[in-house]
C-alpha cells in the first residue's frame, strides 16, 4: 500500500498560549488546513487544562489528522514554569495519544534546522518560511506559525518512519 | 442544605506509579472505599499518559467522588524529573477537572502535618497513620497510602471550603 496522503497536526505547548497547526501532505507537497491558538487565563490549574484538553480535542475531532508532531520542551532553568509546561505538554500529547495516532517529539533547534536551515533560527525566520512553505497563509500568532511549523517539520522529516510504527503496532 | 456525606478521591501523582485513593466522610466519621495505583512502564510519552488517563477515568466513573485533592508537587532540582512529573500532574488535575469536581491541591508537608502532627514525618508514619484512620485498611504501596493520607487530609481540611466554591461557581 502507498501511502500518498497524510495529515498532520503540529502542537506547540504553552499553559496560556497552546499553539496548533495543521497540514496536509499529498505525494510532496504541502497544503495548509488551519491553525489557530488555544488561550487560557489565570484560573484553577485544573480549569485551564481541562480548558486546554476540550478544546484541542474539538479541533482533532473536526479536523482528524493522521499524525501529530509535539514540541519537545525546552527544559527551563526555573523549575515552576517547567512543571506549568510539562502541563500543558501532557495535554498535547493525550488528546492525539488517546486516538491512537503517533506522536512524535521534535526538539525546537530541530523545527529551526528543518525550515531555515539552521538551528538557532529566531522566530521572525521561521514565520517568514511558514509563510514561504504555506502561500497565502499569514498566522498572527507566533505560536501558532510555530505549530505550522512542527508539522512541516514532521512532514519532511518523519512520516514514513510513523506510518510505519502505526501499522507495525 | 447540610451536606452530611462526601466522597473523595486522593490523588498522587507519577508518570511510573500513579496512586490514588478514595474514601467517604459521613458526619465527620471517615470510611474506606478504595485504593490502587496506575502503573505504566517504559514506552512513548504519550502511550503512557493516555493509559493514566484513561485508567484514571475509569476509576473516577466507577466510584463517582464529589471532591479531589491533587499533591501539589514538589518541584526537583533535576529539571527532566520535574517535566515528567508535570505530565502525570496533569492527568491527575485533567481527569476530575473536566467531570466539574472541585479539585484542591496539598503540598506534601501539609498532608504529613494533618496525619501525624507534623510537617517532617516519614513514609511509614504516613502509612501508620493511614492504618489508624482507616482500620482494617492496609495498602501494601506506600504511593496509594499517600493518595489516602490525601482524601484524608482533604476531608478534615477542605470539605466546607470546596463545596462551597462548588455551590457558587
Amino acid at each position: 500500500m502507498k501511502i500518498s496522503s497524510m495529515r498532520i497536526i503540529g502542537l506547540d505547548p504553552g499553559l496560556r498560549n497552546l499553539g496548533w497547526g495543521v497540514v496536509d501532505y499529498e505525494n510532496g507537497r504541502l497544503k495548509h488546513v488551519d491553525h489557530g491558538v488555544i488561550r487560557t487565563s489565570e484560573g484553577a490549574l485544573a480549569t485551564r487544562i481541562s480548558a486546554l484538553f476540550t478544546e484541542l480535542s474539538k479541533i482533532v475531532d473536526v479536523l482528524n489528522p493522521d499524525l501529530a508532531a509535539v514540541e519537545e520542551t525546552f527544559v527551563n532553568t526555573n523549575a515552576a514554569s517547567t512543571l506549568k509546561l510539562g502541563h500543558a505538554r501532557a495535554v498535547c500529547l493525550l488528546v492525539p495519544g488517546l486516538r491512537g495516532l503517533p506522536v512524535a517529539e521534535y526538539a525546537p533547534n530541530t523545527v529551526k534546522k528543518a525550515l531555515v536551515g539552521r538551528g538557532h533560527a529566531d522566530k521572525q525566520q521561521i514565520g517568514h518560511m511558514v509563510r514561504v512553505l504555506l502561500p497565502g497563509v499569514a498566522p498572527s500568532a507566533s505560536d501558532a506559525a510555530d505549530a505550522l511549523a512542527l508539522a512541516i517539520c514532521h512532514a519532511h522529516h518523519g512520516p514514513s518512519a510513523s506510518i510505519q510504527a502505526r501499522v507495525v503496532q
